[in-house]
C-alpha cells in the first residue's frame, strides 16, 4: 500500500513552520532528517522548495535524493536551478536519473546539458531510450515534436481486445497514464483509437477495428505547441497523436504537458504587456532582472525623448498658453489607456480565434465607435473639470476636449489595428501591447494636442 | 464505426470559403444543406461558428440541430449568445438537451436560465439528475463545488477488481472519460483510488484494498477554482476528488474543465492589466464594450487631473524653466513602465507561489536594487541626451537624471509592494497592475520631479 502523501498546502496548515525547519536542516546538512520529511512530501513540492534555495543548498538537497525521487523532482525544477545543480552531477548519475523519465522529459533535460556532457549521458542511458531521445532532439523545443513522448500503446488494425489488453500490460510500467490505445496499419499509419474503458466493455475476441473511433484530431511534429494547446483545449482532449506527413504515428502529447503550455503562452503574453524581454524566474539575480527589464525601458526612454523633442518644437505655444503643459499627463494617460485596452483585447482575440481574421475590419469599425463614444464622455467631463478646477477659458477647454476625443479615437483604432498588421506579416501581435505602441501613441497624441492648441491660439 | 470528423482548421485548408458558404446557407435558411455540413464538423466548431453569428441567425442554426448535437454545442457557446438562444427555446426542449449533459454542465446551463424557466426545466429532466443539479446549484460558480460533476465511478473498500470492472461497465455510458476508480468506506468517506489500467493488470478476485493508491490530493467544495487549477497543474492530475469536511466524496473535477479555468484565470489577470471591468466577448455591442472600458478610463482621467493640479501648483517653476515641461512624458513613462514591470511580476508570483509570501521582503530589496540600477543607467543616458539634443545646462540635466533615478526606484518598489499589501488584506493583487497604480505613480513621480527642479532653480 503506498504511503500517504500530502500537498505542501496541507502540510503548512498542520505545521506553519515546516519550511523554516527544512531550511535549518539543509543549513545543518542533516541529510537523514531531511529525507524523513521529504518522504511525506510530493516530488513537485520538493522541487518547489529547492527552487527557493540558493545554488549550494539546492545542490545539497538534490544530491541526497534517491534516483527515483530525483527523476520526479528534476522535471519540476526551474530551468536555471536545474542547470546549476546538474553542472556538478556526473554524467553517469544524470543518465540513471534520465533512465527513469518519459522520453519527452528526458529530451528536455538532455537538450539543456552542455554538448559534451549530453553526449556522455546519451552513451550511458539505455540504447532504446537513447535512440528515441536523439530522434526527439531534432525538433524545436516549442513544437509538437519537442513536447511529444514516443511512449504510447498501439495495436495493428487486425488486433483483438485481448491483444490490446496484452499491449497495455506490456506498457503499464513505463506509461503512467494510458488514455487511448492507438490503432495503426502495419506501416504504423494511424487510423483511429479506442478508449481504455472499451477494453472492459467488449468480449476478448472482439476485433478492435469494429469499435474503432475515427474522429481523430492529430498534429504534425512541426506544429507550434500553442496550436496543440488550442486544439486540446477546444476539443477537450486528454491526449493527441503526433503524425508525420504520411500519417505515420510518431508520438503523443498528453494534457499534463499542455497544461504547462497553456500557462506558458499566457505568461508570455503577460510578459510582453509588461515589457519584459524574457520571463523572470524567482532564482534570478537583481542584475539578471535588470537585464530582462532594460530593453523595453530603453524603448520607452528613447520614444519619450522624441516626445520631448515634439514638445520643445511647440515651445512658443506652451510659453503663451502655459496651462496647456498641465494637461500633458491627461492626454498621455488617456491615449495610452484606450490604446492598451484595444490592443490587449485584439491580441487575445487573435490568439484564440485566428481563423476569424477576415472579420477584422468590422472589429476596427467597432473600436472606432468605442473610441468615439468614450472620447465624447471623457471630453465632456474634461470641459467641466477644467472650467471648475483650473478656471480655464472656455476656448481652451473645448480645444483640449476635442484633442482628447481625437487622441482616444486614434489610440483605440491604432491599438486594435497594429496587432492585426503584425499578425498579417507573421509577427507576434502581442508586441503591440508593450511599451512600443504606448510610446508611439504618446508621440502622436502630444503632436495632435499641441497642434490643435497652436491652431486655436496662435 | 464512427464517421470521420475534421477540425475547422483542416476544413479551412481544404476549402477556404467554407465559413462564407455556411453563412450563405444560414442566410437562406437552407437547413438540410447546413446539417450535411455540420455532420462533418466537430461540435466545438459548430459552437464557434454560432458564436460569430447575429442573434437571429444563431438561433436558427442552433434550432436545426438534433438534441444530441445541441447538447454538445450548447456547453461550448459564449454565455451571452447561449442566453439569447435559450430565450426562445421552450423548457421541455431545454430539458431534453440537459438530460444529455454531465451534471456540472447541466448545472451551468440551469443557473443561467431565468428562475421561472429553470424551475420548469428542473421539473422536466430526469428526477435523479434534477436532484444532483439542485445540489450543485448551491455552490458558487467559481468554486470547486461549482465546477465538479457528481458522476464518478466508485467502489467500497472490500470490493474486488471484478466488482470495479462491473462498476465501470455500469457507468461507461454516462461518463466519457474514466481515469480513476475511487475507493470509499461504506459511509462514502474517500480513502484512495485505483487507476483504470490497474483493472487489466491484476486477477479478477484481487481486493482493491491491496492495490489502492492513497496519496490523494483532494479539494473542498468551497475551495476556489484557481486553487483547484494550481493543484492539478502542479501535481499533474487528470481528475481530482471533491470531499466535504468529513472526507465524504461529493464529486470530481476533470482536467478538461480545469484547462478552461487556467485560461480564465490568466485572462482575468490580463483583463485587469488592461483596465477592463469585465471580459469582453466577441458578440458584445460597441456600447457594452464602452461600458466595460470606461470605469478605468475614469480612474485614469481623474488621477491625471490631479497630476494637472500638481503641475499647476508648480506653475512658477515651469514658467521659469520651460524646458522642465518637455520632460514630463519621460518622467511619466519611465515611472509607469518600471512600476508596471515590477507589479506584473509580483502579481504572477503571488498567483503561483503564494506560500512563499514570507520571503517577500527579500523580493522588495531585490526590486530596490533593480530600480536603482536601471535608474542609474537611464539617468546617465538622459544626461547625455539632454546635453546633445536639447542643449540643456548641466545643472538641469543632473536634476532631471536624479529625479528619474528616484522616480524609478520609487515606482519599482511601490509596484512590487502594493500587490503584497493587497494580498495581505485579502484583496486581489492584480488590481495593482491596472490604471490605478500607474496613475498614482504619475502623481507622485511628477511631484518628485518638479520639487527637485524647484529646489535646484528657485
Amino acid at each position: 500500500m503506498a504511503e500517504e502523501l500530502k500537498s505542501l498546502h496541507e502540510l503548512l496548515e498542520d505545521d506553519p513552520e515546516i519550511i523554516d525547519n527544512i531550511k535549518v536542516l539543509i543549513e545543518e546538512e542533516a541529510a537523514q532528517s531531511l529525507l524523513t520529511i521529504f518522504a511525506d512530501i510530493h516530488s513537485a513540492d520538493i522541487a518547489e522548495i529547492i527552487n527557493h534555495l540558493d545554488k549550494d543548498k539546492a545542490r545539497f538537497a538534490f544530491n541526497i535524493l534517491d534516483t527515483e525521487t530525483a527523476s520526479e523532482v528534476i522535471t519540476e525544477l526551474d530551468e536555471n536551478i536545474r542547470e546549476k545543480i546538474l553542472e556538478e552531477v556526473n554524467a553517469e548519475k544524470i543518465a540513471d536519473i534520465i533512465d527513469e523519465l518519459d522520453t519527452d522529459d528526458a529530451t528536455d533535460i538532455v537538450s539543456e546539458l552542455p554538448d559534451k556532457v549530453a553526449e556522455q549521458v546519451l552513451g550511458y542511458i539505455e540504447p532504446e531510450s537513447s535512440e528515441d531521445v536523439k530522434e526527439l532532439l531534432k525538433y524545436r523545443e516549442d513544437s509538437a515534436g519537442g513536447i511529444m513522448t514516443s511512449d504510447f500503446v498501439h495495436v495493428f488494425e487486425d488486433a483483438t481486445i485481448a491483444d490490446a489488453i496484452e499491449q497495455v500490460r506490456n506498457k503499464a510500467d513505463i506509461i503512467d497514464h494510458i488514455y487511448y490505445i492507438y490503432v495503426t496499419k502495419q506501416n504504423e499509419e494511424l487510423i483511429g483509437f479506442i478508449l481504455l474503458k472499451s477494453l472492459l466493455l467488449h468480449p476478448l475476441d472482439t476485433k478492435v477495428s469494429t469499435i474503432l473511433e475515427e474522429d481523430l484530431i492529430s498534429v504534425n511534429p512541426d506544429d507550434d505547441q500553442e496550436l496543440v494547446a488550442n486544439l486540446m483545449k477546444k476539443y477537450d482532449l486528454v491526449s493527441i497523436p503526433v503524425v508525420d506527413d504520411n500519417g505515420i504515428m510518431l508520438g503523443r502529447i498528453t494534457i499534463d504537458d499542455i497544461v504547462d503550455v497553456i500557462g506558458e503562452e499566457a505568461e508570455e503574453d503577460i510578459q510582453k504587456f509588461a515589457g519584459l524581454s524574457e520571463e523572470e524566474e524567482i532564482s534570478d539575480s537583481s542584475f539578471k532582472i535588470s537585464r530582462i527589464r532594460l530593453p523595453w525601458l530603453f524603448v520607452a526612454l528613447f520614444g519619450e525623448l522624441i516626445s520631448a523633442v515634439v514638445l520643445s518644437s511647440f515651445q512658443a505655444s506652451i510659453e503663451k498658453i502655459l496651462i496647456a503643459s498641465f494637461f500633458i499627463p491627461v492626454v498621455m494617460a488617456m491615449g495610452g489607456s484606450s490604446g492598451t485596452q484595444a490592443a490587449i483585447v485584439m491580441v487575445r482575440r487573435l490568439t484564440e480565434h485566428d481563423i476569424w481574421f477576415s472579420n477584422s475590419y468590422k472589429k476596427i469599425i467597432k473600436e472606432f465607435i468605442v473610441g468615439l463614444f468614450n472620447g465624447l464622455v471623457c471630453g465632456v467631463i474634461l470641459i467641466i473639470a477644467t472650467h471648475f478646477l483650473f478656471d480655464a477659458e472656455i476656448k481652451f477647454s473645448i480645444a483640449l476636449a476635442i484633442s482628447l476625443l481625437l487622441i482616444m479615437i486614434f489610440a483605440t483604432v491604432v491599438g486594435s489595428t497594429i496587432p492585426l498588421i503584425l499578425k498579417k506579416f507573421g509577427a507576434d501581435p502581442a508586441v503591440a501591447t508593450g511599451p512600443f505602441v504606448t510610446t508611439m501613441n504618446d508621440i502622436f497624441g502630444l503632436s495632435i494636442y499641441l497642434s490643435i492648441i497652436t491652431f486655436a491660439f496662435l
